[in-house]
């Protein structure tokens, strides 16, 4: 089954996000870690156990951008950069609209940049379509 | 309309695609570029033009692996390498499996890897979640 991380500190959205990959079709596991200093420290025993436990690396990522602690942008910066992590698809998920934040996102390396919808249909609609789209369609490293 | 580039050399995969952008309710323009060499130049011209025509810069860019002259792999290492470029959606749609290509893609900045599916239609249901995901779904940059 594959395995989603979750970098999002509100319950109110990490509980969202779980009810809509429960109710997808394509059956997944999420791990969510509530900051960017614990999705590293999460990472890294990923990577160390990844010879033994292949299926423990997760498929994709999805990050939120205000994060306490270690911000997604930099939470980002940090996996793209790394060698043994950049392979993993990062989609940025978050209310900010600004156009600074799309931008540096990209250029940072996330494979995409999703808005958390205000509406909970249209949020539901387009998280159906990022887990059609990613765990149905594409070939994931 | 949002303009996708796709650079691809087979005559019958282009109009395939074509044909399945065309069939979608999101209504879309493509530029066609059969060699890389010829996609850098449009990009570059593209780049140029981009303050008086920004609408000339491609939505995203579906780029064929096994192309005449540079190389797939090579335009997609040009394109992630320039900061200018760097931040356009580049979607890999190969019919190449081999894990090295898959890896190699994503650590060089694809921000997606699609299989052209060998029948027609699944390769059209992927490029309809394609359409679906990357301008109906996602914010671009």
């Amino acid at each position: 089954m594959p395995l989603v991380l979750v970098i999002e500190d509100s319950d109110e959205d990490y509980e969202a996000l779980r009810r809509f990959f429960r109710q997808s079709p394509v059956k997944t596991q999420l791990h969510r870690c509530e900051t960017g200093k614990k999705a590293l420290e999460y990472l890294e025993q990923c990577i160390l156990a990844k010879q033994a436990y292949p299926a423990k690396v997760p498929s994709f990522i999805l990050l939120d951008l205000n994060l306490p602690g270690i911000d997604g942008r930099h939470v980002l910066q940090i996996i793209k950069e790394d060698s043994r992590l950049q392979y993993i698809p990062v989609i940025v998920l978050t209310t900010s609209t600004f156009d600074k934040d799309i931008n540096e996102c990209y250029r940072l390396g996330a494979n995409s940049y999703l808005l958390k919808a205000m509406d909970v249909h249209r949020f539901k609609e387009s998280m159906q379509v990022l887990i059609q789209y990613w765990l149905n369609t594409v070939t994931l490293p």
